[in-house]
């Protein structure tokens, strides 16, 4: 290389598919992580922050005899040998952690975790490639006590966030049921769990995409399959007309009905014995989860493991009840499926009921903001030993997303007090104008661009958004004064005010330099008010 | 490969170099940076949350057309063919952002940044390969009133969260002054810096060193070379006698006085004119400022940029003065250097003055938390414009080790209320008194492990650190009351007390059902008393 040879500028650019976060978007996820870990906190979770980077191999979902395991993560080889990726969940790590750490932590362990995860995806619209997640989990409870707990304390969280009681649902079903519906639909053999695999899989999509294809769409990939408008064709399940007909029942089961149930004594339910009344519903109101368990056990009675899960069902149901969380936020519903394929027993979903419009200006439901579940398998991947675990992870993205549609996010934009720089010489002297200003506790900074063009200082304290500026030449100084611009009213009077007015400069005062600190702070309180 | 083949089961281990954070390591740290945050924002800073992945271009230090240019850093090769890597520090991806972003950002743009940072460096006690640093940076002002205003916000961040005035000390110095010596020296040429660069690099880190080898161990790595203790030699700059005395002068200008002056009605000073008093301290007491400003003029004198130096330290030295920030706190010391080879201007270390002790038992100074300094070229290297720029990083682990070390970390290790279960199946009763007691803002939880063994809940809440159990069996609930048990008072007993003591159970006592939030709380509150 030629030594004088000038090197190429590099490129200011963020790679492809990450993005920065400025001011707002930083203090606004802030403020709302911080409730939700205060909710966390108050039921017993305690904060768990492990490292971005983990060995492949502790990841799992990656073969390490594959030359290069980047599919979906972000991984690299390091020179002692390891692969290792960054983490895409805060899942993996949990279980990684309750292995490492299993004679020191308490058990059962209930843990929270906020923090950015990696996905080596195509990035799109909304879509990037690193995004914040904030899950809480319990490890060591194999009692679907914690199911529910984690139900009730996301239905808290949600809420210490902004989002209304009527604004949300969390609704709830159970692998089980599902692989108990399987078993009676004939395409689960519990002898051999490998067969019918293929089949599975596409009942379960479908199953998940009720809401959007409806009743027909999903028949057409429970049957032969569906094209949908563009001409593209979904294989389907292949079922027969009596199998189709078994998954429809059991998609009809959820009458989506919200009617609140009030509490009341109520004896004891035994929930195996649905047929006497698990709820005893408040007369005239309709118990939907009730209703619900009715049909779902009608429809896997002859399943073991779909009993056991309806069984778990009711369990869940009741403790809900009794705490309080009725069916206006927690419900019992089986449409519920949840991707993951790790989950094997109750699973969970938050939407938000509330209208947006979307990027074409139509009304639709926001939607599902948190899911989780339980997962029983993770853990056994490291030690070989049965370790129950349920959790639950909130999107944070679209979580605020949704608390600013709703005007909820409530971080103040306001910027700092300004103060100006007419004379360059006299900068201590503003240095202590800003100081006196921070020791009231008020935000404040003094210009220290080049003070030469004062049209520029307004500019900039335009776009920092100040509410007031303060001015100070060597007339003033000489006289024991400050100029003290509010900038709030200014800018309301430059949208409508006649020239006269404008001259009046009703938005311009002077102010003895010694009652800087009070003036300016009652500027800020009218602004408040 | 055989479909049978049971793989291996993968080991449940943070990679080598990293760790894991758990409860009070996490809060601990939460709560030192939102006191800090909140300093910074009181100084009109901004929240800026980059990437974790940055180009390898961006970051710069690393050569296009390296294999794998993993040297210092974790880098990777995506397969669109951009080599990306994790951010080292929080400045690199500052300038980048800076240069992205120039049309829309304001202009001085004050920043702060709080994450992770990596670096792919040997791990050793101590050391890991991903930590936390806590960034403020002010760009695009020339201005050292920036650089001034960073030191005094770092002084008031510092005492934020816990650092009394007298523990710590700022020192500040200049790379203009140490150049203008080198200048002096003979060993900087304005003309062609080229020339003596390696001289110059053993010379800064010599003084650097000052500290810990003292004025003999100076002058050997400014002559010849020296020898340690286990006979390693290192190489010196070879300097004839007379440079050599230059940089001794140079280093005994700085006395350490600490005396703090008191705030007087004072001329504004001409920091050109430095044979006139540039501060006026108060009769009878030393101005350690004024006196260093005296002789490092006396030694620079001759160079430009020397003299340029000077007068910036007078100007900053100025500014401190008048914001009441005396050399208690902030204090000029021509003995800072700095490693980092970007800084261009004056540069500021923090350094803590208590003692604590060493891994040995002996006692030593702290050292330093915090350090930074101006960097004008960074920014160029994307935009080909001038964009001058200073900032400060906190090390946050050290910063928290002191605040451990003197008992002011503060996270509360209090434990939940565990409400124990005696009988699984009024589990729905249990989790209504927690949300009782969680609805009254006490932190409570459930035991949900397997309750058969009434000890291990107690060795529980144990672990836990639980203040209060509540015990409900059959017999208490039929007559309508809790059994409630001080464990803290239960520990001190158990320390202390006579068989008969421990067998009346003062820690325990009943309550009626209904009272059980109001007891707790009142148990509670005791606690805090």
């Amino acid at each position: 290389m030629a030594k004088d040879k000038k090197p190429r500028r590099p490129r200011a650019e963020t790679p492809k598919g990450f993005r920065d976060y400025f001011g707002v978007d930083v203090t606004e996820r802030k403020a709302m992580l911080d409730r939700i870990a205060e909710v966390y906190h108050r039921y017993g979770y305690d904060p768990l922050e492990t490292s971005a980077v983990e060995t492949v191999e502790a990841l799992g979902k990656f073969l390490p005899d594959v030359d290069r395991p980047n599919e979906g993560v972000f991984a690299w080889q390091e020179e002692d040998s390891d692969w290792v990726a960054l983490r895409y969940d805060l899942t993996a790590p949990l279980a990684r952690v309750a292995a490492q750490f299993r004679n020191d932590l308490p058990s059962p362990y209930r843990r929270y975790a906020m923090g950015p995860v990696w996905r080596n995806e195509k990035p799109g619209p909304g879509r990037f490639r690193q995004f914040y997640q904030c899950d809480a989990d319990t490890v060591g409870a194999a009692t679907v006590a914690a199911d529910a707990e984690v139900c009730m304390m996301l239905a808290d969280a949600l809420e210490a966030v902004g989002i209304e009681r009527s604004d949300y649902i969390i609704r709830i079903n159970s692998r089980k049921v599902l692989n108990g519906l399987m078993e009676v639909a004939g395409i689960l053999d519990p002898e051999d769990p490998s067969k019918f695999e293929r089949e599975r899989g596409i009942v379960l999509r479908a199953l998940d995409k009720f809401d959007r294809l409806g009743p027909v769409g999903v028949q057409a990939l429970l049957g032969k399959g569906r094209e949908d408008q563009s001409g593209d064709f979904t294989e389907g399940a292949g079922l027969n007309p009596e199998q189709i007909q078994h998954f429809l029942h059991f998609l009809n089961v959820e009458e989506k009905n919200l009617d609140t149930m009030e509490r009341q004594v109520a004896q004891r339910p035994t929930p195996f014995e649905l047929s006497s009344n698990v709820f005893i519903p408040k007369r005239g109101r309709e118990n939907p989860n009730y209703d619900t368990l009715q049909r779902l056990l009608s429809l896997v009675e002859h399943s073991v493991e779909g009993r056991e899960g309806v069984n778990e069902l009711a369990q869940i149901a009741e403790m809900l009840f009794y705490s309080g969380y009725y069916s206006d936020r927690i419900i019992l519903d089986p449409s519920v499926v949840r991707g993951l394929g790790y989950y094997t027993g109750p699973v969970f979903e938050a939407e938000l009921t509330f209208e947006i419009l979307d990027e074409k200006g139509r009304p639709r439901q926001f939607g599902s903001v948190a899911g989780g579940g339980r997962y029983d398998d993770l853990v056994k991947r490291f030690t070989g030993q049965d370790v129950p675990a349920t959790g639950v992870s909130i999107g944070v993205d679209r979580l605020l997303a949704a608390l600013r549609a709703k005007g909820r996010a409530g971080a103040d934009p306001k910027g700092p007090v300004i103060v100006t720089v007419m004379d360059r010489d006299r900068m201590a002297e503003y240095q202590t104008m800003v100081g006196e200003l921070r020791n009231a506790g008020i935000r404040a900074e003094v210009y220290l661009g080049n003070p030469k063009n004062f049209g520029n200082q307004l500019k900039y304290a335009d776009k920092r958004q100040s509410p007031v500026a303060i001015i100070q030449g060597s007339d003033e100084a000489a006289r024991g004064v400050v100029q003290i611009k509010d900038l709030v009213l200014g800018a309301r009077i430059a949208e409508s005010a006649s020239l006269e007015e404008w001259k009046s400069q009703p938005a311009q005062f002077e102010a003895a330099r010694s009652d800087l600190v009070a003036e300016v702070r009652r500027l800020l309180a009218q602004g408040e008010g």
